[in-house]
């Protein structure tokens, strides 16, 4: 689990330092490329979350599946958080924070990588138990973010 | 190459036949995964094309890790093509080839899924010839299948 988690620090620290800039041809790109990928990650983290609180039958196969899609979204749409998209005049519900608190907001990214690094690692035990327990603290991630970085649903 | 390919086509088998049904709450939330496993998609493969294309340059790593997120992407979308989708008012541009002609449409998704594989496992050669190769045959999968069965963009 230590390894693991190295690397998939190790991963997220050379996503991260990425330039966002030259990334995407207009903000607005930048913009759809993040919500598509966070769409992506919820539905498969969702699809662990009903067998975490048994609305699905455990399928240890389809766990890891879902879970290495999770692991592998989350390393992704922080350089479609480009300075470039914070006035940008499509709809979105990302909080001023994301660029007056960038350094919070990067930990926070950065954590997110970290959990579902271990949410993966969890799956691959082929234990419900710690599907569950690695579940409800990736959750806590998404919603400490969320908290801090995302605007209320209107 | 060969043993890569078969292990790319059980997969897709795997996941073509997960029943449609059942995956999304709403027919809405089907069409919105499937365009954001798209946009994914095209973002990372556009980033492989700027390097076949010389208009960025060749970066072995980049190449494989994109190669690996758009290799991921080809399996998922699609069951958010389910029957129910067919009439849904959300904007989008799938023509109805895609539940007529499902067969045609299940075989150009199976021929995506392996062609992204060898698009894959062409990036860990380290070689920018193997990955141009690929490359245009990865987007001749593309083409193909939206010139038959996505509408014009307006």
């Amino acid at each position: 689990m230590k390894i693991a988690a190295s690397i998939v620090l190790a991963a997220t620290a050379a996503v991260l330092s990425t330039p966002a800039s030259a990334q995407f041809a207009k903000p607005e790109d930048a913009v759809k490329y993040r919500q598509s990928v966070m769409t992506v990650m919820s539905t498969h983290f969702g699809r662990i979350g009903a067998m975490a609180n048994g609305k699905a039958p455990y399928d240890a196969k389809a766990a890891i599946d879902n879970a290495q899609i999770v692991a592998a979204m989350a390393k992704l749409p922080w350089p479609g958080f480009s300075a470039d998209t914070e006035k940008v005049s499509v709809q979105n519900r990302a909080k001023p924070e994301v660029w007056s608190n960038a350094a919070k907001f990067k930990e926070d990214g950065d954590h997110l990588v970290s959990e579902t690094g271990k949410l993966l690692a969890a799956a691959q035990t082929n234990s419900l138990d710690n599907l569950k327990t690695a579940f409800a603290s990736t959750g806590k991630a998404c919603k400490s973010c969320h908290d801090d970085f995302r605007k209320e649903a209107k």
